[in-house]
């Protein structure tokens, strides 16, 4: 049972221009751990868009009620390299009153155009 | 138990320029609903590709019959601005015979890219 | 449920430049039916990029485990023209490990830029 569904293409190049014209913003939008690759290098600017549209579409799969914290929804590197979600907080809370009991994300960026899908699946009742 | 998927990718500028070059195009793809934002507003040329990418990612959920009528498949505001859609029509009966139960939509437009990615969800038999 | 989504954007113009520039990446990519339409034309540069983006967003439905062969994942024409997609050997085999008993995939093709969604869908436990 899908509770809701999430795209968003956001491109790079104007993505990567605001996170360095205003400081303090990368911090605002990305946990630590998601701004370095699991290896610890630096993510480059369409590495990092990826991600703001993973959490832009997971809000939209929460129906974008707008009152979500950025770091309340995590992109993690799972096997092979795999996003994963996780969520905590006032994400979390939206998720447990919708009914969501997963998440599925999906990452692309090539060309000068990230974008992500998720959907948020619940349990039947 | 999905039925099927729909994704579509519509550049913005394009699209407006055909809007602008084909008399009655506009009311032909959208109801007078979706041509204006809930505050009564005409809705942009980015606002209006985005529905446009909707109702093809709708279509193509459904199989691409290719006897669907543009209006019977609307773009709605919900709750915090959320698209939803409801459907009629033609498009009520194509979705039917699948056994589609319920739609789930997210639409995106950033950087002169519209998106839109359909679910068409059914009930498990 | 719902066992992975993919989803991949690929600029058509650099695709179409990475088949001329390198000899029997064609077809190493694609099966003989996917390289031509179902009247036998060979298809557009866009055309194969959405069914490259297509492999790709299958790919990483199954989490992108490294070792899926290009073709064991084709896309097929089914009626009215969609796209349908089958797989073998090392696709099938991974699908397999993880539950998926059924695909659905979505192909954009406008304005330069090529994309597919793919979601890997299992039977309830």
């Amino acid at each position: 049972m899908i509770i809701g569904v999430g795209i968003d293409v956001c491109p790079v190049e104007r993505f990567a221009a605001s996170l360095t014209r205003t400081p303090g913003l990368r911090d605002r939008l990305f946990t630590r751990a998601e701004q370095h690759t699991p290896a610890g290098a630096p993510r480059t600017g369409e590495s990092l868009a990826a991600r703001f549209a993973a959490k832009e579409a997971l809000a939209k799969a929460l129906g974008a009620p707008g009152n979500l914290h950025w770091h309340d929804a995590e992109v993690i590197v799972g096997e092979h390299g795999r996003p994963l979600l996780t969520v905590r907080g006032t994400v979390a809370r939206r998720a447990a009153q919708l009914g969501v009991t997963g998440w599925h994300v999906s990452l692309s960026h090539d060309g000068g155009i990230a974008s992500a899908v998720v959907i948020a699946e619940g349990a039947p009742a």
